[in-house]
């Protein structure tokens, strides 16, 4: 092995890219692996899901991102595995020595147990996601649009979404926005109007992890945009039909699913403990037990934080851990102490259909419009951060304003669509 | 039947939306129906092939697009045949009546009974296939970034462009940008501007519609950008392998098929007389033999002109016949004559690569970086008439000047792009 150290970041979410960003330019060997070729943004994937992005506005190409940073490889490849007494990651039948490994694959979707929900409730942790869920809903009014069945319309014009944390509030407001607004007068036979959009939240609070009085202000703005809340009670089943909330069934057609997070993999791969959600329980600095250079970062790890409680699965917090795991590396190589990693909670941010948000940083509360436009401005400085070209950022406040329409496309394979769609066009007078 | 007459128009392209457009507002009931939800700029479709556009920026819902003509009504489904007696529009199980008929339903990729090239070389006639190519060429340059086979390398750094018409130079000219410039530094184990681009045409020279003088300019310039091309011999053959061009096989992973198009179904649907491609042989008013009543246009339409030849399948020809169709159908109402259909044609114009174009306006010539301007004049000129937002064309020009990586993306199903790639990194000195 040459007299540079080599260290091999998996997974180019905001935990990798941050560990990367900090290695790059130093004199160490990055390869940074991602079985996709580009960084998500995905705190706005939800915007994707509801027409209201293009993919391409909130993701990167990975490798051009790190094109100017020599030390930084970028490969596009799966890990199946870790070798970690000889310090090597399986892809395959291939093999990568490390001299640090840093593991950033963050989460997929969870259905608490019930896996056979997956293919009737999307989660929305990826662009293919996204838009699959963005097909879903416009085809569900295109084909309430040719229906004759006013069953089968008001079972298309139902949505139903399970999860009230900010994935399922921002899914559930920026659907209502797509009826109540967007589409409201492209249709003839239908009124999009009508859309129903259910919002189930088995707790008793949407926003659980934001303070009492801004969960209250949620509530009450997603009803005032028309969406139905039902706390409380969990969902117990999902059929191609519909939904079951308790004793109420409501039929639906289109189920999205924000309500739980899973780690994959990790625990097979280090043999090291992990929590029910399958995220490791590293040590203060960030590595795993008895392997100083193997690191978990990001929503893989199980960080201890506040009042038994562990640091959240979310951006910010993510960052913090790459750039801390970066340094630590860095410091190690050096030969320097590095402190235990400390989290610093910004707080926490939610966006409540197309005007309104709802703040909470740690403790000042804020919500409404001006909460919004501080969420435009904090989102617009993380894309800054991404390098992100000033015309995505142009182009993004610029379709605020006016709701671009652009980004409602159904594609994919025709046959997929067409048998989904019933072209029941009759005659009728007008 | 109520007594505002109605009109069915199969196909939301150019011809299908001109002839809605100019019955819009009119005092007759105008049904529109695609299997799409939207309609697409197809000349730009290389550039969403080629990663340098998203599809949303060439293509709008259709229904947004007539969302304040109240006579028009949109439809997303299929038509599966035509009942003339009756004047009936079939769509599965249901029907639709029509006083008037306009099919507008465009044409498809034609690989001149080679079918099963179908599978391993793309066309470029919607966004699912622009993407779907998009994956493959990006999914090239990764793959060879992994392998560790000089032969695998080398088939996936060659990339056929099978026909030499517009389709063909645009993609050539664009795939020979992205290896030579847009990528150039972002891998590090190969070099993307080891890249082969080869344009296969079967006669003896490059965009046949045009002068000599134009076809010898475009075969330089593509030369000069890197693109080898090959004249005088068709492809007789495409396996996983590779392209057999006479006696030279080429091994390449990526072939795209720009060689030929025909028309389905409306010799079916009609049983009337078509063309070799399956084109409708039409009146001198765009009508079919003995129905008045029901017209076919655009790329679907066999109609006389100049000196034995037909009307191209371009864009402002589609949209001509769209416009004249619709004006028929009103003076028919109105009892008064229409004179025949009289193509005008402006002329020809295709892109080579990202500076040079070559223009052919009836005789008057311009090539270069001028024809490149006139070029995008004419386009932004298209997409106004189409109403896209300002936003566009103005993220249009953006992107050609700094090169815009954000549609860089491959996306779908994991499994398929994983198959796909060999992560393949070892160790190895630096």
């Amino acid at each position: 092995m040459s007299d540079r150290k080599r260290v091999v970041i998996v997974g180019a979410g905001f935990g990798g890219m941050s560990a990367a960003k900090k290695l790059a330019g130093k004199n160490v060997e990055v390869i940074l692996i991602d079985k996709r070729n580009h960084h998500l943004f995905q705190p706005l994937l939800y915007q994707v899901a509801t027409a209201d992005l293009s993919p391409a506005e909130i993701a990167w190409p990975t490798r051009s991102i790190f094109s100017h940073a020599s030390n930084v490889s970028v490969f596009m490849g799966e890990v199946t595995g870790i070798d970690l007494p000889n310090r090597r990651v399986l892809s395959g039948e291939h093999q990568l020595e490390y001299d640090y490994l840093i593991l950033a694959t963050g989460a997929v979707t969870s259905y608490f147990g019930n896996d056979h929900w997956a293919g009737l409730a999307s989660g929305l942790k990826n662009i293919t996601e996204a838009t699959n869920i963005r097909k879903r809903l416009l085809l569900a009014f295109e084909q309430a649009e040719n229906s004759q069945d006013d069953a089968q319309k008001r079972r298309l014009l139902n949505f139903v979404v399970v999860g009230g944390g900010p994935t399922g509030v921002e899914m559930a407001g920026a659907i209502a926005e797509l009826g109540k607004k967007a589409l409201s007068d492209d249709f003839r036979r239908i009124d999009p109007r009508d859309a129903r959009v259910i919002l189930v939240e088995a707790s008793d609070r949407l926003l659980g992890a934001f303070p009492q009085s801004l969960s209250d202000y949620t509530r009450q703005a997603l009803e005032s945009l028309g969406v139905e809340v039902r706390l409380g009670t969990p969902v117990s089943d999902i059929t191609k039909q519909g939904v079951q909330i308790g004793e109420e069934f409501i039929p639906a057609a289109n189920v999205i699913w924000g309500a739980g997070v899973q780690v994959l993999d990790l625990k097979d791969w280090t043999q090291k403990p992990a929590d029910r959600g399958g995220r490791i329980l590293v040590e203060p600095d960030l590595s795993i037990p008895d392997h100083d250079n193997v690191f978990v970062i990001g929503d893989a790890a199980h960080i201890p934080w506040g009042d038994g409680g562990t640091v959240p699965g979310i951006a910010p917090a993510a960052k913090q851990q790459g750039k801390y795991v970066a340094g630590r590396i860095l410091d190690a190589m050096a030969g320097t102490k590095t402190p235990a990693f400390k989290y610093r909670h910004a707080g926490n941010l939610a966006t409540i259909g197309r005007h309104r948000a709802v703040i909470d940083l740690n403790g000042f509360k804020l919500k409404g419009w001006l909460a919004w436009w501080f969420w435009g401005l904090a989102h617009i400085y993380f894309l800054i951060g991404m390098r992100a070209p000033a015309l995505v950022m142009v182009q993004w406040v610029w379709s605020y304003l006016f709701r671009k329409k652009g980004a409602r496309l159904i594609t994919g394979e025709d046959k997929d669509n067409a048998s989904a769609v019933v072209p029941a066009v009759r005659h009728e007078a007008r």
